[in-house]
């Protein structure tokens, strides 16, 4: 599959390198046609990579991952274009993390509202999955790096197809059905970004992100 | 030890059950010294349960355990008395969940502030501790009910010695040393209360609120 990765950042680099590996082609992009983290992706991958603007990206891809930081999330897919984004699924892995008022971050967008929601109001057309942006990148393509995969991943979305297309990465990832938690519609990515200031807690306690949660009981 | 126990509801009804089972004496307390939760609780348990107001229990306990409706917390507790509180242990179980936009609940207090540290604001004398909040109130007093009670409970305050001391009772209840993770000062109370919105949103999914989470890796 044809897929734009948005976001030239650690967890980009990590989606596109293990959707590469995985068979796909990846257009790499940002702000602009020549980003150096994006050429480095690309020389690193060969023919499956390419790089370019997020609007060369959008109309590339068959899919698209955001993995922006969140409180630039929607002004990169403004940049991607409306029409290069419509009747395509988004999947949303930003958190909405304002460093701005000094550590530990905030969040931009909470509690009645959610960086998901807001991508989805923006873009209409488009059909906006949620999920992955509850841990560490290393374990989102990678979750049997811990526990023999055994822990959880949460989806949310209103669209019910675009969520089955999205579980199938998940599980080409490694997920095991089990563990993919569906949360039902795309509101419920107020709960998993509002789980972040509990991940970066408990990051701090164990001075590791190498760790996700699993639903006992 | 003499407890007192805010709130007649479910969560204060079943704190107030195992304290008493583990050989405290509890006394029950609601805004009135007549309150039928109470006196029914009292009834069940003779001799090792009291019935009283806010401040008659704040005044007989020798600790605190707040287990009233977040968004009700520290009205109870101003009617509690500050000089009743000062020098105690407050066990901040409340979640200020609030149900009056509809469901799901948003929360009145939330990412750069939590209810355990406006508590703290308004009794500066008191030795706040936030524990317990992000389960249902069967697995607090008895994790062992899932998973041989392998899983986690959260813990903040920014009095340590008073953490130990609620340490100690976590461990009478059944959690495993190792399975209490400190998540250092008052203000990562924002963490585990902003867990909530995605606690409910696991129990819509899973139908049951027997469930709680497992950090692993």
């Amino acid at each position: 599959m044809k897929i734009a990765v948005l976001g030239t950042g650690t967890v980009g680099s990590t989606i596109g390198s293990r959707l590469i590996e995985l068979g796909h082609t990846v257009m790499m992009c940002s702000r602009t046609a020549n980003n150096e983290k994006a050429k480095a992706f690309v020389a690193k991958h060969s023919s499956n990579a390419l790089a370019g603007t997020f609007a060369d990206a959008a109309a590339y891809g068959e899919i698209i991952f955001n993995c922006t930081a969140g409180v630039a999330s929607l002004e990169a897919l403004n940049l991607a274009g409306e029409k290069n984004l419509n009747g395509k699924i988004i999947v949303d892995i930003a958190n909405p993390l304002d460093f701005s008022k000094g550590m530990p971050p905030s969040l931009s967008v909470v509690n009645t509202n959610s960086l998901g929601e807001e991508i989805q109001k923006a873009f209409p057309e488009a059909k906006v999955v949620k999920t992955l942006n509850t841990m560490w990148c290393g374990l989102m393509v990678n979750p049997g790096l811990i526990n023999n995969g055994d822990h959880n991943v949460f989806i949310s979305s209103d669209h019910p197809e675009a969520k089955e297309e999205v579980k199938k990465i998940l599980e080409s990832f490694g997920w095991k059905p089990e563990n993919i938690t569906d949360l039902g519609n795309l509101s419920s990515a107020r709960g998993t970004e509002m789980f972040l200031p509990l991940w970066l807690q408990i990051y701090g306690a164990k001075k590791s992100g190498t760790f996700n949660i699993k639903i006992v009981g």
